[in-house]
């Protein structure tokens, strides 16, 4: 019985890989990667190695994620060190907990190797702080969910003083923007779409939560950062709830900042 | 007038730096580093190398982010490559916001090379999910603070089925859990607080919101994970306001679990 390694690709610009995740790739013989994984990073692994994509492309479902839980742990039978490769970081938004719990439920020995999520891609490549001690202490991640409980789970979440990455936001900006406002984002709130960030082809687009209606769709992967950090010139709380509406000052046009 | 690169050391183990943090730290000149740089990591320096640790100890201020900024730029100004070495990720709890506004303000250029934050470290460390697609869709990252607002500010951000990451929790945990169950958190909501994460001689402690008060002081860096995927067997909410008062099942005793 080999071992399964739940390792994090990082945001796409292979150089971000950890060390660890670029050994471990180098000596997989089974790599099973989402579709989210770089070619770049792909690139990497051994021309010997058997490499399967388990991710599903545009709503056409390539396989289940039981169907995945099986074939990691049938890889594990096979191979001495099998890689189960994920886009960002394995833990967050990854379904890992179901791969963990398959891995156990058959005694598959697992470790798992954390990745540098997009959020961080993003912000970096964008040279946007995430946090900032005057404007921002907290930080949340989501994903946007079309659910009549998206609105309320949000709103339940926000602060004046938080940043939001949203995570896989799509690319129905006005359903996205009415989603934040409904939750009580400032229509004003400083809000950045970052695709395919630290890849070559990156675009980063500043907009307003009352303004992303207007974007044209950008290539997936995208996050969201939306907060005051991302533009700390302009004076916008993030919810207005919090402290009386304040939503007085806008971005007068969308703004190309990459 | 040479580049400032903004670098996330990670948590700590020198695998996880990113290969692109690990080939600038190679070629640095300089490298200006915060205290919870572990030394293994200050060990890739170069020899010829100046090394300035910047980081403030124990409440001790060795230099003021004012001070820092300033070596930055003056660092800038003497060397080709300056890395500004963070534990962690740079973007995230690090004050990166101020160091960026005193190089733009210098015209200095920079670039911020993200790393893997505590968090990410210590989940994967703990082989703990921080989402899970039936338990927890929200992820939160805090700092515990001694202040009256805390408390509040925490409240609002809590959802039945948010995973919350406090950083520098500090050591007074009968504090710390007055504050998480004041907020709201439920007393038996699970709680991971894990020390020196990703390091040789790393501790993970398995323990709830209301059970936190009588741990033992563990060695700094340490992050509380608090939530339901810490433990999913646990059938606890996370905050019992919202979903009525689920607080019946709590761990017996804290459980040392690695």
């Amino acid at each position: 019985m080999g071992k399964v390694f739940l390792v994090g690709a990082g945001p796409g610009d292979p150089e971000l890989l950890t060390c660890k995740a670029l050994r471990l790739i180098r000596s997989a013989s089974i790599v099973l990667h989402d579709s989210l994984v770089s070619e770049e990073i792909l690139r990497l692994v051994p021309r010997m190695a058997e490499r399967i994509d388990v991710g599903k492309r545009r709503g056409y479902r390539l396989l289940t994620q039981q169907d995945i839980n099986s074939l990691l742990v049938a890889a594990a039978e096979m191979h001495e060190v099998v890689v189960r490769l994920k886009g960002g970081d394995p833990l967050l938004f990854g379904r890992a907990a179901e791969e963990i719990q398959a891995l156990r439920d058959r005694a598959v020995e697992f470790e798992i190797v954390p990745g540098i999520s997009a959020a961080f891609g993003a912000a970096a490549a964008a040279r946007v702080p995430l946090t900032n001690r005057s404007l921002a202490s907290n930080l949340l991640f989501t994903t946007y969910s079309r659910s009549p409980e998206a609105v309320e789970q949000l709103r339940n979440s926000l602060t004046a003083d938080t940043t939001v990455v949203v995570y896989m936001p799509g690319v129905q900006y006005a359903d996205v923007s009415q989603w934040l406002l409904g939750a009580g984002v400032a229509h004003g709130s400083p809000c950045l779409v970052i695709s395919k960030a630290t890849q070559p082809d990156q675009i980063s687009v500043l907009s307003t939560a009352g303004n992303l209606a207007t974007l044209s769709p950008l290539p997936a992967p995208t996050v969201l950062i939306v907060g005051r950090t991302v533009a700390p010139e302009i004076v916008v709380p993030l919810a207005t709830d919090w402290r009386g509406s304040s939503d007085h000052i806008q971005i007068a046009e969308d703004t190309l900042i990459s």
